[in-house]
Parts: C-alpha cells; structure tokens; sequence
C-alpha cells in the first residue's frame, strides 16, 4: 500500500490517531482551515521553517524513515535553540511521491512525533500533497522566548570568547560511513552515523544561554562550523580566531577521517549537521558558561572574536582561512 | 543566471530590499536562526501551511511567475479567511531548481510580496533550499483573531442556510483555457483566467463573518465546491442539498464549459481553486449575511443543511449525487 492510495484524510487520520490530546491553549487543531491557538503570557513567539529535500539533504536508500521525520524537526528545534526559544507548536507539510510505501510514512511520522513529545511539541496541523519528483517535508516551528532573553547573531565583539556545544564531525563521518561501500555492519551502534540519523538539538542548552544571559551572539551549526563562524563574522563585522587545538572533535569522527586520510580538523570544521551552537560571551562571562555547562550539557571554549577582519583556523603554529562552508544550496 | 549561480545569503537579501521595514512588533526578522514577534493583545493565532508544488499544483509553461507568488500566498490567505483572522505574517520556504532563472525568482517574489503589501502582512523568515526535481512553494502563515470569533467547520446544523462567496467555476475553465493549443490571445484580459493565476482570497469577508457571528461553519474552496460541501456534511454529521439554479456560476466560465460540450454546473461545482468561502448560518442570521455581502462582496445562498446525510445537487427536478470533489493529492 502506498500514500497515494490513500486519501488526504485517510493519511491525516494515521498522524492523529498517534498525537497526544490537544492542549487547552489549542482551541482548534488538526482538521481545519488553520490551527488557533492561546498566546502565551510575557512571552514573545519565534518562528523558523525548514526543509529537508530528498536527494539534497537525505537518501531514501540509507536514511531510515524514522531518521527523516526526526531530522525534519530536529533541524528546527535547532533553529529554535539559537534564539533562546521553548519549543511550542509545529505544522507538517510533505510533498510526497505517490508510489511511497504508507509503511515507511507511518516511520517517518513516528520518528517526528517521539521527538516533537520528548520536547513537548505540538503537532498543530500541516498540509499533504502529492510530489511528482523528492519527498519533500517542510516543518514550520513556534516557540516562546521572555523578552530580553532573546539571543541573536549580532552582539559579538572583539574581544569575545568563542564556544561551542558538544562535539564536532561526527554527523559529516557518519554520512560518509553510510555512503560507504558496503555500509558499516552495526548502525544502531555507530555513534557517528546515529549522530547524523538523529542529532539531537541543544535546546536545553540555548534556554539556559539566554536565560542568564551569558551569549553575547548565538547561531546553530546547521552548515557546519565554517559556515557558523563566518556568519557571525559578518554579522558583527569582527574576525574570529578558531584554536584548532581545543576543538571538539567527536573521537570516532577523528579516527575515520584519518583512517581515510583527510584532515580530522579540517574535516571537522567544514562539515556540516552537527546541530551544535556557536556562541559568543563576554570574558567576564565565563562563570555563566560554566553553568550552561553543568545544566545544558558540555561546552568548549574554541576560539576568540578578534578586531582583525580573518576568519581563520589557527593550527600547528599557522592560520588556515576558513573557506566557505557546506551549504546545502548550491 | 539561474538561482544555482547565487549563494543563500544574495538571493535572500535580494527577497529583502523589496520588504516594507519591519513592525514594532517583530524585534527579530529575516536573516537570523528565527524570527522573533511579539504577541497581539487579547488575540487568539491562527496558523496554517500550505504548499504549491510544480506538475502538481502549477505548470510553469504557462504560470507566470508572478503567478506563482500570488498564488503560494492566497491558498493560505484564504486558509486564514475561512477562520475568521486578520493576516499577520508569513513564512516563504522555497526548494528550487538550481537552474531556474533569478529573473523568474525575482518576478515571483514580487507577485508574492505585491499580495502581502495588500493584506498588510509581512514576511518574517523562510528558508531557501535546491531541488533535484520541481520548484516547491511552501508558505506558513500566522493570523490573529478575536477570542469567541472563529469560525469553524463545526457548528453547522439541519435547517441552516448555506452560502458561497463570489463566482465558482472560473478558475477551473481558465486553466482549461490555460493549457489550450494555442492558448487565447489576451490572458490579461481574460476574466477566468486572470481568476486562476490571481485568485483574490476572501479575506475581509471573513472577518466580517466573525465579527458578526453570521456564519455557523465556514470552509475555503479550494478544492472545490463538491468537497467543501462534503466536508461540512461530515464534520457536522448533516446532509446539504445544492440548488442548482441559485450557483453563481461565473459567466463566462459558463460559456466556456458549453462550448466545450460540459454540463456547467457540474463543471463548476467539481472544479476547484476558485478559493471562495463556503458557509452555514441559522435562518434567522440571514440579516447579518446580508450586511456581509455589503461589507465584503457578493454572497449567494445555494442550499440548505439537512438532517439526511446525502450530499446531492438539485437541478432541473432531479438529484445529483455530488462526488468527491478534486484532490490534490491523489
């Protein structure tokens, strides 16, 4: 059975049926021209879109139903997180190949669906329609921010502390283990491909940032530390010095990439899906990192925004620009 | 130049310069991680998404571009007319093809932003992504709406009147025109096919409906009257019966159905896209419809709920069975 047996209703059906009760604040919701909700009080609202396009962002050959629907929001909350925002509501809209198993649609919203619950989301509503080419799923997401805990890009300054959350390269190493050639035996067990299936959105980690105010700019590393670097960069109109020695490389990123020779570093730096976040404090503010850090999970000191106009990776006793980094677009 | 040529930072900032600058009330708008709004006072949201899909929803062989922008937006303007809520922002998430034009892009933000100006709306994010395959328009709007004046599908009872904003049928006979060899001279001038490339959502009727609570249920067409009716029947438990002889067939649809040797109101009740509203309202409410149509443009009474669940078409003595009406998705 695939999705294009199906109707619209039909299909709508099998996501309801597995959505927890609506919340009082959510008069009307699945099944109607739009969804409406109860704003919440002293809180300001951030909205994000984002979509992942077969072909471009996943394969349907080696990326799981699961991981797809889990990606789709993941990649999201992560937006959500940069802003210092509480996840709230989400709306769903897929473009679908008609010859799509109904089978691997019930994963994919599955996959959606556990990791919207684990961070008390709301399905809200959504829209389906037919694709004549990729699946394409498209999530819109709100959340709710105090006012003036907002974090933003610009902000930084010379001067600055640069950090960064978690780990990175393991996404970019997973990716390259799945196009492998035949793919690694065990993937439940391979903390890089499961690091590029189901990342997992520092969202704890960006209300505690803007909680006690301790960022000066925040951004997610979607594209990547090349790309999050030289966004703020821009942003800001400063320069920024990564120290490659303290970078968090995922360990078993750093032994793939070495195994197949390439550089770990450099790997690390370009490489894209991490969904940490890159965040800037003042040096006085350390005290107030470190308390991200015990709440919100690990968080690096790597690098210091600078005067000088370069975004470089300093290494082995020489700078290395940073190019461009992975851009899902071009 | 194709949109492949440019990086996700210049196509956006040539989205930007043609935006009006932003509100008070949004503090965060394009170019971060999500933009930031604050709430309306005493104001529920609506929110709604819908997507228009290339092969599926439009050709671009005879879809200006202009069109194409246009029409992303009223599908979801409309989505927000049937609650009853006042347009407040938009979220555009494009997947393209890296050879499209940006002449093409620009001329369909432009038929985007052009519609948004005149609903006061503003574009607050998005997201720009390649695609392998079609150009998918995915637009998110949010709304506001006074607590106690949304309108619904339910609510609808036997023995309530049911009416229809507008004309039906023209939309559907201009992309029949549309995809005619030779397509007709003058598209501008063409009344149906300007009604399927710029459909002009109900918007203040709408709000007009809410404010004086005429209507017991409301739903948009755009999938067409037969579904719409269907829809109302189902979510109220009801029955409707359509009087043919009262549709306000748009003219020169008409026309051009016969011509074609096509029964026109069938024709015009299967056809979607028309983006009308459809609704319910007590017996006793007709004054208040009437000082909606005085408000916010022609409306005809078509029919009546009934307490026996068959949807049917009454014309010239008999009784059609109204089928379902056109999917997009399957």
């Amino acid at each position: 059975v695939t999705v294009g047996d199906l109707t619209e209703p039909e299909l709508i059906a099998r996501i309801a049926r597995r959505l927890p009760p609506s919340p009082d604040w959510m008069p009307v919701g699945i099944g109607d021209d739009a969804a409406v909700v109860g704003p919440e009080r002293n809180r300001l609202e951030a909205l994000t879109v984002d979509a992942l396009v077969e072909g471009v962002h996943f394969d349907r050959a080696f990326t799981p139903p699961e991981a797809i629907g889990h990606r789709a929001l993941a990649v999201n909350l992560s937006d959500l997180a940069a802003m210092g925002a509480a996840p709230r509501l989400a709306l769903l809209s897929l473009a679908m190949p008609p010859g799509w198993p109904v089978d691997e649609f019930d994963r994919m919203i599955g996959g959606f669906v556990a990791l919207a619950a684990r961070h008390r989301l709301h399905l809200a509503g959504g829209n389906l329609t037919r694709s004549p080419g990729p699946l394409v799923v498209n999530v819109t997401l709100t959340g709710t921010i105090k006012p003036r805990r907002v974090l933003r890009r610009v902000g930084a300054k010379a001067g600055d502390a640069l950090f960064v959350t978690g780990s990175l390269g393991a996404a970019t190493a997973g990716l390259q283990m799945l196009g492998d050639s035949p793919p690694p035996d065990d993937l439940a067990a391979n903390p890089c491909i499961q690091r590029y299936l189901f990342p997992e959105p520092r969202v704890r980690c960006g209300l505690l940032l803007g909680r006690n105010r301790a960022a000066t700019s925040c951004i997610d590393l979607s594209d990547g530390l090349a790309d999050g670097v030289r966004r703020i960069a821009e942003a800001n109109g400063i320069g920024i010095v990564v120290d490659g020695a303290s970078l968090p490389v995922e360990p078993a990123a750093r032994e793939w990439f070495e195994r197949g020779g390439a550089d770990a570093l450099k790997s690390a730096v370009l490489g894209g899906d991490d969904y940490e976040l890159l965040f800037t404090a003042r040096p006085r503010a350390l005290g107030r990192v470190t308390a991200v850090c015990r709440g919100g999970g690990p968080v690096t000191r790597i690098g210091v925004c600078t005067t000088e106009r370069r975004v470089v990776l300093r290494a082995d006793g020489s700078d290395w620009p940073i190019p461009p980094g992975y851009s899902h677009f071009r």
